[in-house]
């Protein structure tokens, strides 16, 4: 497929125009564009501007309210509810990172728990955000569920995305973004329509049985990580996310791809801490640095495929496109130039 | 071995004059030995009063000060930093989990950092205390290192404990306490003592290559949960834990087994929700059951294997134990009461 490059100011100028044009009030296109260039910039192309035209569908389908009020209710000092109504993700999103902010700004630890929301893009970009204005998160989602609960035989838990990040003043914070399955719907759909096998451990079948081929995956269920570990970390993520926040949770949670035109209700978590109250920034810089080299100069088991810290990849990334323009499929930019009209 | 029955009043009572007659003082050894009856009851012998002994020689080589005052310092409304000036390891534990209740009862979400502490026994006993305060956690501990990075060939990273609960007004918490490796160290060793193999994955050999000897994998390292995943979120629980808190980090830490005599700086967070915040009794409880009854009635693969929720075993356990007094290994219970005087 080809490749288009765009700088990150005409990409933001263009995918807010494209949600305004979709009926999104400005600023709050401008805030949900923020998210999915961000996203592009870090390399994750399947969370980044390519998800426009989809958010952009299910609002004509009645699924997503584009004109959503979100609303934020302080409950106490640290912790703030955030109800979506309804509206665009990554939008939902920014507003209960706000919430958190504030939180942690007034506590030295704040959390917004979000209900009412919808596909909020990937957690890197409000965790990036976090940690510029000097805050450590813990952030996750819910999901449409796509995993059958340790043992059993049957989708019940989403494939739940959690992420963790500690900033290091004047260097690359240390990022984890992860979802809880071996593997992604996406990569064994791409193994079925090449006529591929699928590694196993990957997925079973609709009987919960192993199997290497990717079709009967596909009509079965996602393994969790690490067999009961991830799929106790997937429910404990939906407890967090969509639970506590009273948004939908397992079952109850609609499949955005089989049920476009009906609200998700999809739960979120934002936890920051104000790093600052707990030392200066050079004492943290100093740990930062010493904590990464103490990884990278792991003799590597394959001499070509160093030890890296988790994100580090995704930050080079962003430094090497905000330099040299960030790099998008064609047709995604070309559907968004569309939508922007 | 032997078993022996004991009611959860006598145990705790027990564990307590072990401790106090170790050196510390009345209190403080009835917080440590909360934690490890709790653990006990929960079915977690590795964890539970079994440790008491080797607290204790760590105490006469010096590498543990029993009289150690844990100092807590208050440094936002939700935050608060806590040295457990190398003291044992459930006191300092059981102290950060109060600074932290005492912040997310002011601002609805609190935290504490623990710095100068020793291992700390299983997540679960605070977690639980926390339900019962109605709080919801997050706590996790950095370790001794035994994993190696993804892609590397050294031991760097620690088999990092986490946990996380949410409450469930008048019935059981949901609650998952795991450490990042595939299998413990301690399932390895009876391995290699019975001489039997070791299933794939669990470990490498010391130039990180794939092992089934589990002697090789002894002298190498322990594999993280999900590959690169486990690692990720074994470095993040460090950074939060160790890196944050103040106390050693990956390679600074010392191992207690190789180096008893020296402190270990190990560090802690905790992270604890007012769910009252957020909903009433009513409404969480009815959520809680109902999250728990769409994971058990998930058709199982076997069928005399039930899907159970994170925590349930153990919480059966618990309710059994209390009911029927709480069982240990003869061995164990006989160096407590020799240690008891």
């Amino acid at each position: 497929m080809s490749e288009a490059v765009i700088s990150e100011a005409a990409l933001f100028a263009l995918a807010t125009k494209a949600l305004a044009a979709g009926g999104m009030a400005d600023a709050d296109a401008a805030l949900a564009a923020r998210v999915l260039v961000l996203a592009d910039m870090f390399g994750l192309r399947t969370h980044g501007i390519s998800r426009i035209p989809q958010y952009l569908d299910r609002v004509r389908l009645g699924g997503i309210d584009v004109k959503a009020a979100v609303t934020t209710e302080r409950v106490a000092a640290g912790l703030a509810r955030v109800d979506g109504r309804n509206g665009i993700g990554p939008l939902v999103g920014m507003r209960a990172l706000e919430a958190a902010m504030e939180g942690a700004r007034a506590a030295g630890i704040g959390a917004a728990f979000a209900r009412g929301s919808n596909h909020f893009g990937p957690i890197m970009p409000y965790a990036f955000l976090a940690a510029q204005e000097g805050f450590a998160s813990i952030i996750a989602s819910n999901a449409t569920t796509t995993i059958a609960p340790w043992g059993g035989r049957d989708t019940r838990v989403g494939n739940n995305p959690i992420g963790l990040c500690v900033p290091n003043p004047g260097g690359d914070p240390i990022l984890l973004d992860m979802a809880l399955s071996v593997a992604a719907r996406a990569k064994i759909r791409k193994l079925a329509e090449q006529g591929l096998p699928m590694p196993e451990g990957w997925a079973a079948d609709r009987d919960g049985k192993p199997t290497t081929d990717p079709k009967a995956g596909l009509a079965g269920f996602l393994l969790p990580v690490g067999g009961h570990k991830g799929y106790g970390l997937a429910v404990m993520v939906d407890l967090f996310a969509g639970l506590l926040s009273d948004a939908a949770y397992l079952t109850h949670v609609q499949a955005w791809d089989k049920n476009p035109g009906v609200a998700q209700n999809l739960g979120h978590v934002f936890v920051l801490i104000d790093v600052a109250k707990l030392g200066g920034a050079e004492w943290l810089h100093a740990r930062m640095e010493d904590f990464g080299s103490i990884l990278a100069s792991t003799p590597a088991a394959d001499p070509d495929a160093p030890v890296m810290a988790p994100g580090a990849r995704e930050f080079a990334a962003y430094a090497r496109q905000r330099r040299d323009g960030v790099s998008v499929l064609q047709a995604d930019l070309d559907a968004v130039v569309a939508l922007a009209g």
